[in-house]
């Protein structure tokens, strides 16, 4: 094992522009031993999601500021190599806030511990923040009802593809948009949904004209932009859109381009939505106990695109950009 | 009295462009004899608002298409002078959708009489669709709550300060957007509101950060393009913008520009939502009697301009749109 600690910290914001390499800076260092309720992590597995970026260029106010030379932050699975006086096991598996490093110094009581079963990774995705994004936000804003069309911008992701699985679950049609014949493909001959659209072949509106024909009840937005747009266009009566993310102002500054179709939120009557996941703490325990029931019944698939290599952080975050992952985002830290 | 008809009809539809005279045509020609059911009504007010902009260019799909060589649409106030087999009084005042001409012809089903009471008027506004939108808009949409800051865009038209008005009723703070010092100082020297900025003095970040210090709970916007995007930045947690007009559309073409600060709605975890008045018809009655209790006891104050002649009616709600009216615009047809 390593005696040393690698980090990455963030060297640059990447604002109104794609994240590139020369953002991060490796640094390497000593391990730093645990002050009072602390302990040390050998971090395995780091997960990604597109909100680090806008972490990384403090947009959005709902965590703390970044600032440049930060260790860049992460969530992570590991094991304790140092559980100096927190209590808890040597050896012990535990999830928290990681970071982009070797090993991870941090309050105890920052970590979960996990039963070190086969599904541990499934705790950075499906039963992370990931699950619980898909079944809070579709449970509080999307509010889907049997019968509902649902459709997903950025499906083949992380979170598009388990909320089209709930979805599933919960009696609608699922539609799923994303980039390329491979992801459609996985969207509806492995995990269920009832159609899917490749936006990369060409203007949606013959495929949404034959797919949704009645309009869209729910729908849940990870790309904004021009697709959102579109969509808005295609509103049913009493739709609700659930703005979940924007990947697609990765490219073109702090917000994404703004849809015009908003209006149609008048005639359609429909409501358009923002959350954040940390305000449905008190929903997590009972959110991971359905979604665990899915998992382990079959009904919810895990889709993970796992890379390796500390030293291939920063080229496994661009991934999330460049549309080159196929469900959760991981990367394999440790030897 | 006169016995021929003038009517406007449309002549063309003002898609993506400004409503101008020529949109229309008069004509002239008999008084159609009422047909079984129907009733001959003499037009003495018009009310007009910006959906008949809409209407004219068949956008939303909420009320039937218009075609042209119709009749102009539009809500009034008159007198019958031959109730057919209706069972009517001859005489009785009446309202309903009169349209833009001397003499209506129609069902007397489509009637309401009204008390010839010294508030007529008011029924083509506060009473009225204006009034019910404010309203049912709130009470459904918007939701303020005692503290609240409620801030609303074209706040000196019709929609804008009855919306106010409720609101100090409902213990918000209130500011109006409207242009120009005269509308600004008519909402807070005779409507009792907190604050007014006047949009067309500059660039409304100082007055944004004075006036609304905390950020905005209740959006209600009647203008849409660059002025919901600055107000979508402002918003407070859990805000809710209510989706009211866009006028500022009747310049660009067949919806306001999008505003790029949607995605606050994630920020700051807020709803935008859009309405049609027509879904809330059974809270009609009880909305109506609240509105008119306010009215009596002098909570509530009507704002009309008042044009006259039949001849001026496309020229009347031309000034819709150049702003140049406070509070309903209305039009006298009658000598």
């Amino acid at each position: 094992m390593r005696n040393s600690n690698r980090q990455w910290t963030i060297a640059a914001r990447p604002v109104g522009r794609d994240v590139v390499e020369s953002d991060f800076a490796l640094v390497e260092g000593p391990i730093r031993p645990p002050a009072t309720g602390e302990v040390v992590v050998k971090v395995d597995l780091l997960g990604f999601d597109p909100a680090l970026k806008g972490w990384m260029e403090n947009i959005g106010g709902y965590v703390a500021p970044t600032s440049i030379g930060d260790v860049m932050r992460g969530s992570g699975i590991g094991s304790i190599i140092d559980p100096g006086d927190s209590g808890l096991a040597m050896g012990a598996t535990v999830i928290g806030p990681l970071g982009w490093q070797d090993f991870a110094t941090l309050p105890a009581g920052q970590l979960r511990t996990l039963e070190n079963d086969s599904q541990l990774s499934a705790h950075l995705g499906v039963l992370g923040t990931t699950g619980l994004t898909a079944f809070c936000g579709l449970e509080r804003v999307g509010k889907p009802f049997p019968g509902d069309t649902l459709v997903i911008t950025g499906a083949a992701g992380a979170v598009g593809s388990v909320v089209g699985q709930i979805g599933k679950i919960g009696g609608c049609r699922v539609i799923g948009i994303a980039g390329g014949p491979d992801k459609c493909r996985m969207l509806t001959q492995e995990l269920g949904f009832d159609g899917a659209i490749d936006y990369k072949a060409g203007p949606m509106t013959d495929a949404l004209r034959e797919l949704v024909p009645d309009g869209i009840d729910v729908l849940w937005d990870n790309v904004g932009g021009t697709m959102l747009d579109t969509l808005l266009g295609r509103l049913a009566l009493k739709a609700r859109v659930v703005i979940c993310g924007g990947i697609s102002r990765s490219k073109t500054g702090g917000m994404p381009v703004g849809p015009s179709n908003y209006f149609n939120l008048v005639f359609r009557r429909a409501t358009m939505e923002g959350f954040i996941l940390n305000d449905y703490e008190a929903d997590y325990d009972r959110a991971r106990q359905r979604l665990q029931g899915w998992l382990a019944d079959g009904r919810l698939q895990s889709r993970e695109d796992v890379q390796t290599g500390l030293e291939n952080a920063p080229r496994t975050l661009m991934r999330l950009f460049e549309g080159a992952n196929t469900g959760k985002q991981l990367l394999r830290v440790g030897d």
